[in-house]
């Protein structure tokens, strides 16, 4: 291979520095992020290594630093609706960061452990997990000191830093409205058995009901589409006396829910309430409007990146969980006046 | 940093040879992707170079086998319904054949150049663009000799390794089936101009049009829900005679233009006939069931990845060009039988 690739690549900074006129530390500082330059010094500099094709070999010059400059970005759901927003704002702000993400997207979460292989063998520098990490995963990586941050998932283990959409709070909300409106058979839709966000939320809503003296009846679900609508049907079989709200752990499966319940003749909101979670795109389309609780994704991921890159300059600060309330979208799908009656 | 990073990691194979009691030579054998290791010998290798922590370091091979195993994925519209299933099945195509996802997601096609100058840095095997590259930026590429296949866009410059759905068979079909039904008042809402993909749909369905002897509405959008509403709003002002059918670059705007129809009291498809492009997963929920041409994303990214290995191994393989059908999804969004009349 190496025979195969043009000379040019082997240009280094001195044959740069040499033809700029300047010297090869002014060269270094030019490709070194925050390294000061005077701008007509860089420019200068920046023309030359363009010229002769000068690139600074990332991956020798880790080796030095040990900085790889990559972080393992490990997301178990990426064609959920959800995660492409966060994995372009991630991209995006590591990338101002002078980082670049490594993709680990899951097929199963059995794959974890040869992600993890993976992440050794490329020496990351970081990882920033919206998946499954078991306790042993999870003291893997802290026996090698690298920088984790968990993304809407809690550990299983020892503490770790952490961004989260606040489920109890939002769950919270959406369930004192439906029931101050006169919702009393409630029906929830959960996500996968192993998602701790769905157990967060499916686990907020109904010790809420509890508060009001409720027990919904309860479907399992998968975050898609097709298990929302599956999971409506599975509620109304349940439910002797109808239903008057449906709660689903994710918006994908309220959207599906909110078109089961139209095939069968079921109107949204009159005959049924439907909130869902998350506030993707088609949630606000008008086929939907669906009522919800939209995570601040902007915050988030801008949280997940600053709190990693805090870890990865000093290893040594504690876990930090920081955890942002979602905002409130009303929509259209709920009844959320009190009945008159 | 490195002081922070626990001793473990320096392990070497040598450590675990003497401690499985084998030879160097076979314990970096089992890290390689296709050596051969008798099972046995493998598993217990395995087992000891787990208890030491042992993994390769991949960043220190690359400098020694010239592979870095990285390839980039650079993909200018991920929050795009269509690119995050694209984006999961080359990862775990890439993955299944020991490479790994270099992410570059765009925010706007200007970032080409700061991302290939990442790109020399990291020593990637290869790309993978789903975005607008330049004649410049392709000369670039093929200058140092780095494979490159283009997913659903046409080269500008010189003939590259590419992998397409066959956007002409596809807009051809819709339009003939459309106009064999009745329909003679057509509007088309395009993509974004730099776009090669919107541009091939969009003239494939004029041309075709024009061989009917019909002439189509335009109006421009972005690929997105708001300018499939907004596409449809600015036809319908120019259309005089009403609209018969709405041909739209992609789902997502065909999705935006049922929801503004609906929203003016016109019926889809009894007062117009609306054809998308993709085969996204909201096209066929019930709130649209479009009609449409569903991209082969499986066999698709199977083929990208295949060209791309191919040409890691021999780089000097002539470019190919792969092109899918489409599959034709009738939904119900478009009226397709003969008009009685």
């Amino acid at each position: 291979m190496a025979a195969d690739r043009p000379p040019r690549t082997t240009v280094t900074s001195y044959d740069v520095a040499r033809a700029a006129g300047v010297s090869q530390s002014a060269v270094s500082r030019c490709f070194k992020p925050g390294a000061s330059v005077a701008p007509a010094k860089r420019d200068r500099i920046m023309a030359v290594a363009r010229e002769l094709g000068y690139a600074p070999n990332a991956i020798a010059q880790s080796l030095i630093t040990k900085r790889s400059g990559l972080v393992a970005v490990i997301i178990s759901n990426l064609t959920n609706l959800y995660y492409p927003e966060v994995l372009a704002e991630l991209s995006r702000r590591l990338d101002a960061r002078g980082m670049r993400v490594l993709l680990f997207a899951l097929q199963a979460e059995s794959d974890v452990d040869a992600v993890l292989a993976e992440v050794w063998r490329y020496r990351v520098d970081g990882i920033i997990a919206a998946a499954r990490l078991l306790p042993a995963q999870l003291a893997a990586i802290a026996e090698r000191g690298l920088p984790l941050v968990l993304y809407n998932r809690l550990s299983e283990g020892e503490p770790v830093a952490s961004v989260c959409c606040d489920s109890v709070a939002g769950e919270t909300l959406l369930i004192d409205r439906l029931v101050a409106a006169g919702h009393r058979r409630f029906g929830i839709i959960s996500g996968p058995a192993d998602s701790s966000v769905s157990n967060e939320r499916v686990a907020a809503a109904t010790a809420r009901l509890a508060l009001h003296g409720l027990v919904p009846l309860l479907a399992p679900g998968q975050f898609d589409h097709a298990s929302g609508r599956a999971g409506l049907e599975s509620l109304l079989a349940q439910a002797d006396g109808g239903l008057d709200a449906l709660v689903a752990a994710n918006d994908l499966m309220a959207i599906g829910a909110i078109e089961a319940a139209r095939a069968r003749g079921l109107a949204v909101p009159g005959d049924l309430s439907v909130v869902g979670f998350d506030g993707v795109g088609p949630a606000g389309w008008d086929s939907f409007r669906l009522t919800t609780i939209r995570q601040p994704v902007q915050r988030m991921t801008e949280a997940a990146v600053a709190l990693l890159a805090e870890r990865i300059a000093q290893p040594e600060l504690p876990p930090e969980r920081r955890l942002f309330a979602g905002e409130f979208l009303p929509g259209a799908s709920a009844r959320l006046d009190p009945c008159p009656e």
